[in-house]
């Protein structure tokens, strides 16, 4: 048959791959210069891609055009220091170039024989999290749980859901015919992927039971065990309960210790969402806010939020590998090997909800290399500064107010004239293109949320965002 | 305050970038010289890396050069133009590159709002995909459904199943207290990820009914209606058909047309799970396998497995996306904005299990206009040639035989021998290291599986391989 080929050469591939090397580093070092928030109206990148894909290939140079020319108008700027929005994603070099590896190498990870590698490091590196954040012994591979890398928060809050949703059940898969119904337990301010988890797993919004809060709006230990009490007497069966270290909207910090107290005592699994707040921990003085954590069935963070690590890598740990394993595994024949059955190795496509699975570890351990723990330490303590900074800035202010507290490095504030003018304020904000920042509720009042965990902001980026604020919210005042 | 930082700067990443994508090429260059399936031993990897992570960060030196040395062992290659396990995954360059950009850019697609371009983009390559293919009109997103970029067909399937739930719930997202149970339905040779929804949706394993193969091993649509009548006729509420277009364990070809006419007649959802095989409609040649998908609610298939893209990137169509996004939608406060509330965007965090979500339409887009339709045709053609190339040899050795037809890349085969030769055989194939090959079982007879879908397999790799393979089966009879 004729040879003839249409991939790319490894020598073509040397060449462009620096040249897009050279692109991201270009960009990083001009990503001030473009608005934050993305400036282009619905249907404006579409417009401009041809109707019908090519026939023939293209020169790369067309593609790398059309990037700059098509694509960059519509792209929001998450890795600008001037984004303080919703909560940072990071993508530090370190971790791209792991991530490239991982890419370049293509391998599969869903057993354990698949690449040996892929699963032995994911295993270790988060042996290595959970050593460096101080998180209970339960969480070590070497005890009865271990940890495994998730897409994100939300599929790690769903994977312990059913497996809490099993234990409940005696591992029977199925909700058919139940006699009571099984009810879960969260705040009105848990990410909502918890009431989306309880959607997939059949349970049902409404049996997600909302715990009262206290000031803080942190989770109301007392009002938990009033609820599981209640539902319980009325014949249901409490099965899950969802806490968060730092909530999306206030950063808010529910009582571990006290919730999990509850929870042992009822017996019924604790879940603990760190998504955004448990790189903290690396920090010591920042632990308190993991205090009681021994107490936790499982427990995740997202190094791809604070951590400096592209998207996608939760870390996702569970006291007891059996219950999720029991939960989550099915052997087909095509996939059975001498190692899976030998029993000595973990396989994590029983871990989780795809069966496929990237060679994520490879990004964690070159951030933690590069960094070391202190490089990491140092960038979360300048963070939190930044923020109690701002946060003193809103107080001092006469016009503006905080509107809850700012433990770590999200400050909740707004103008003190009224929504209205806060959605107002936001919107000049954002479409200024000089910061981002985003919204959400406190008690009913519309609330700026300044989020300051993006790798590379510094104290200019702060200073000046505060300065636009200001300056903007006047302007808006004097046009009455 | 002190200005310091731990992070790497543009110009160490322009330097070290290029050692990466050279690191890579490198590998290509030599990818032949590995044992394909690693031969470490469990643990092994493990006891090489330190106990602790490195409290001060490394010279990045140290960790290109414990990827070589502890790493690269425990990797199976599954990017070597001799692997013929399970099904490939493509890696090609391009794809690489464009991912490249995506971890650069590390933008969120979770709202349209969040990076514009990283929606519409992903909207317009899967809608040139399904044009490319010959889909049908209801999967166009200028129609009532659309395409979403999943991480795995697992996922997709799992998101068919919770919308058909859903939609023979009347969106109730609630299984407690039903009158009648829910069931499904697949042929015993569907992904083991069907079974697996089942599970998580808490349907329970038990109400996945499996439908009598034939000859081939494809689901026989008359036990299908059969099944469905003695279901309804128990007071069961039929709810959900997986047909698969190239099964796992022998690329069976379910006849979707006759399918799609009993699930229409019958008001059940169909997916259809091309997760393999999808891809060869990209030659008319091969769109035979999808005849009737007219007749389905969704679809899938992994450009991630034959479509030269890397891990992960599986397209998943909807005929009616309001079931979908019904079924998945969730809008916190600190997620509303404008655009979204304006109607005029899709918001893709709707379309799928987790929120994040990276901007993976960037490698589509890289490998669809780098290799135009007609490329990745050839490509695709070849590898079907050599299929079939290989199947001839089976048929005309007097010691080996065809265990099922072979309509594309995926050649079922054993030695006349038995069982436990063919064990034998095949471990003694993996333990060289010069080619990689799995198993399964059909009718309950261990079979071989000669997979033919990596990018870089050409001619001499299968003829080297059907020569190592007759070579140990002879050697495998001498030794008795």
């Amino acid at each position: 048959m004729e040879q003839r080929t249409y991939h790319m050469s490894p020598e073509e591939f040397r060449r462009l791959g620096r040249q897009v090397v050279d692109w991201i580093a270009d960009y990083y070092e001009r990503i001030e210069s473009y608005p934050v928030l993305s400036q282009v109206r619905p249907g404006d990148i579409r417009s401009r891609l041809p109707a019908d894909p090519p026939a023939q290939g293209e020169p790369f140079a067309d593609i790398l055009r059309d990037l700059d020319e098509i694509i960059m108008p519509g792209i929001t700027h998450w890795q600008s220091p001037n984004f303080f929005a919703f909560f940072p994603t990071g993508a530090s070099f370190p971790s791209i170039l792991g991530d490239l590896v991982s890419s370049g190498l293509g391998v599969q990870g869903m057993l354990w024989a698949t690449s040996p590698a892929c699963t032995e490091l994911e295993t270790h590196v988060l042996d290595w999290l959970a050593k460096a954040m101080g998180l209970p012994e339960q969480f070590l591979s070497t005890s009865t749980g271990g940890g495994v890398i998730q897409d994100s928060a939300s599929s790690a809050s769903l994977c312990a859901l059913l497996a809490a949703r099993e234990r409940a059940l005696d591992y029977r898969g199925n909700l058919h015919g139940l006699d009571g119904r099984l009810v879960a337990y969260a705040s009105a301010h848990a990410h909502s992927s918890i009431e989306k988890a309880m959607m997939i797993a059949g349970l049902g919004r409404e049996n997600l039971h909302l715990v009262a809060v206290d000031d803080s709006y942190a989770m109301r230990p007392d009002d938990l065990a009033r609820l599981i009490k209640a539902d319980r007497a009325a014949g249901l069966t409490p099965a899950f309960v969802a806490a968060t270290i730092g909530t999306t909207s206030s950063n808010a910090m529910d009582p571990i210790r006290a919730l999990g107290e509850v929870c042992r005592r009822e017996d019924v699994w604790l879940h603990v969402d760190a998504a955004m707040s448990g790189t903290a921990a690396l920090c010591p003085e920042f632990r308190w806010t993991h205090d009681g954590l021994e107490l936790a069935d499982s427990y995740c963070f997202n190094p791809h939020k604070w951590m400096f690590t592209n998207f996608d890598a939760d870390c996702f740990y569970v006291a007891d590998r059996a219950a999720l394993i029991n939960t989550l595994s099915i052997l087909p024949e095509y996939l059975k090997n001498q190692a899976t059955e030998s029993g000595a190795v973990i396989d994590y496509r029983d871990w989780q909800i795809p069966l496929g699975r990237r060679f994520r570890a490879l990004k964690l351990w070159f951030v933690i290399r590069h960094y070391g723990i202190e490089g990491l330490q140092y960038h979360i303590r300048r963070h939190v500064e930044l923020a109690q900074q701002f946060a003193g800035w809103v107080k001092a202010h006469e016009r503006f107010e905080l509107m809850a507290p700012a433990p770590l490095n999200l400050v909740c504030f707004r103008h003190k004239a009224g929504d209205e003018f806060n959605e107002r304020l936001l919107t000049r904000l954002n479409e200024s293109g000089e910061l981002y920042l985003t919204h959400t509720k406190l008690d009913g009042i519309f609330t700026l949320r300044m989020s300051i965990g993006q790798m590379y902001t510094e104290e200019r980026h702060v200073v000046a965002a505060w300065e636009k604020i200001t300056r903007t919210a006047a302007e808006l005042e004097n046009e009455g």
